[in-house]
């Protein structure tokens, strides 16, 4: 048991005190977990749209002063009452939706939409007890998706903990929970391609390069990248990505470009970027008799989907997935180990790393649209 | 060999002279079959919405005259040139849509619609030699998706025929070539609920019906009918709907009204109506995380599926299928087993029964939309 169990610690976090301004290292205080809770030591995170846009708070319930960030790595410091699966030292994934391995979507096979800790960004606090466990001078500062990985140490529910193989590197792994994970799930469990099939993935950003990942896994052997910036294609390449379109080059819809490409549609599509059209040019460039595709990128509020019927009666499958359909304690350990037997590389996806100090230059990095994923040391 | 091989057939056939008049049965002369052709005596005959479409005529391209009719059985009389899978003598399912076994669709497990034979409704000659086989004093008699059933002996394609067991009543196992494999393979090759879960099916028609026995023999607890026409629930108990849902008693969306029934949704639905609101409410309807909407119904030409691409997010399914993904040669005769092994009852599709000169009945009967199916003895 370490000596700060049952403790409040005094630590570093990286406060958003309010929208769009840059966040402030500051010390803040961590109350001890609470039933079903753990306490963990982040070691590395890494910055992913979802915080930049809560970060924003442009078009949602503005939460602040809050602690973002959720795509972490970590080790446990102290458990609070009711957890056995976890003890002090694990190696640990924080993951911003969970399993409560109870609930209805829990127990079946084909759901990982948790009725108890599926995301919720508008709740900055515990579920135990409503309140948070970070304060500043007695002030609570919120919590964000359940995980608030911008801090050397936080708390987070037992069920959006994924416990890991301990030899994993920690600055590998980090980014599999989320957006990596998301992409290559959404590939590897969703549309299923088989070997030698024909993928498409539009948007070509880290989890769409995770999609085509996932391709190159399954052994696809055509995986065409759709996206409206060129420069995007180079890099691509080294996921597998191996025909590019660029919308932007044709007077047709993308859609019918894919088509002629590929004698009446693809195997498998898998939409990432979450523009309508996007996801309208994924569902119907898929083959019909046997075409899926899969939807990822999450839509505008007002968005709305529309295609004829006659191309699902076609026999073409549409479906949407939510965190590459992994349950996170059930699932994620293995996505570890597909790093760990060298199937999945994580290395290309890391293309910046900065000190803890210096994250405003990892939302800066991202905001100017540079880089997939950049990793945030925690310890200087 | 019966002595007929060969030669001409002079036959009686029931003709649509033109659009919406009623069939006249005339003698007609059927010719041999050519290559990869069989030529059959059909025994029975029942009538589909579909030859009650393309007879009224309203809205496609009208092919007059022509010998309707596509949900029968028979038996074989002669085979042309290269069929070798078939002889006289051998009971035969033939269907609107066709099997080359050569094709990628064919080649597919996921797939019927087979490059090859593909319902073609506009075409109403042979692949052959583009040429019909039917004619009365030297002018032609259009054929009808490659089988005109209304003919005392009509001449199909090789991949258009199921050979069944001839043990098999021709009488019942007649309605497996069209509508009631239709909605059968909905539910169980696509929608496959499980043991114990439940099922809405929009439309209580035949082929709603038959979707519906699919889940009763798959073992749903629930299943649930909608329907516009609250005189079609008693029937459809006989088929295991044991809850029914007129949409016209609610003031909000049906959807909404299913969701509240179940819990927040039906785990699996399978639209048969072809109406676009149907549409998106079976898609609507069925729960997040697992649910599966399985659309049937041909929509209208000028129809728009609309929904909130969230809706596909949350891990809902959506499919399409025709004639019930059901390989017309490959998969037809064991859906005549689950009839001869009692699991698949027949008989209660079967309402109404004329012999073949009283034709036209069949078609009052379902302009006033009684009854189910209406078998046509072709032997008086």
């Amino acid at each position: 048991m370490a000596s700060t169990a049952g403790q409040v610690i005094r630590c570093k976090a990286a406060i958003a005190w309010e929208a769009g301004k840059p966040l402030v290292i500051e010390e803040v205080e961590v109350a001890p977990p609470q039933k079903m809770e753990v306490r963990l030591k982040i070691l590395f995170t890494s910055l992913c749209h979802t915080d930049v846009y809560f970060w924003e708070a442009k078009g949602q319930h503005p939460v602040f002063p809050r602690i973002l960030g959720h795509e972490a790595s970590g080790i446990v410091e102290s458990v609070g009452e009711g957890v056995t699966e976890l003890q002090p030292g694990d190696h640990v994934l924080p993951v911003f939706t969970g399993e409560c391995k109870e609930c209805r979507h829990c127990k079946s096979e084909e759901s990982n939409m948790c009725d108890l800790l599926r995301i919720n960004t508008d709740r900055g606090v515990m579920l135990n007890d409503g309140k948070s466990r970070f304060s500043i001078n007695g002030k609570p500062i919120y919590h964000f998706v359940g995980t608030s990985t911008f801090s050397e140490y936080t708390v987070v529910h037992v069920g959006c903990l994924a416990k890991i193989n301990p030899l994993a590197p920690l600055d590998k792994v980090c980014v599999l929970s989320c957006g990596i994970s998301t992409g290559l799930g959404a590939t590897l469990n969703v549309a299923k391609p088989r070997r030698g099939s024909s993928v498409a993935v539009f948007g070509l950003g880290a989890v769409g390069l995770a999609a085509a990942e996932g391709a190159r896994i399954a052994g696809a052997s055509r995986i065409i990248g759709i996206d409206l910036l060129p420069d995007r294609f180079e890099q691509a390449k080294k996921f597998g990505v191996n025909e590019f379109v660029n919308p932007k080059d044709y007077p047709k819809p993308v859609q019918e470009v894919i088509a002629e490409m590929t004698d009446g549609g693809v195997d498998r599509s898998v939409e990432c970027t979450g523009n309508v059209n996007a996801m309208i040019s994924a569902f119907e460039c898929v083959h019909d008799g046997w075409g899926v595709a899969v939807l990822v990128g999450v839509p505008h509020k007002d968005a709305v989907f529309q295609t004829h019927p006659m191309n699902v009666l076609n026999e073409r499958t549409l479906k949407g997935t939510f965190f590459g359909n992994y349950k996170p304690r059930s699932d994620l350990p293995s996505v570890v180990e597909k790093y760990m037997n060298k199937e999945l590389e994580l290395e290309k996806f890391i293309t910046h790393e900065v000190t803890f100090s210096e994250i405003n230059k990892a939302f800066e990095y991202m905001l100017k649209g540079e880089g997939l994923r950049c990793l945030i040391r925690m310890e200087e």
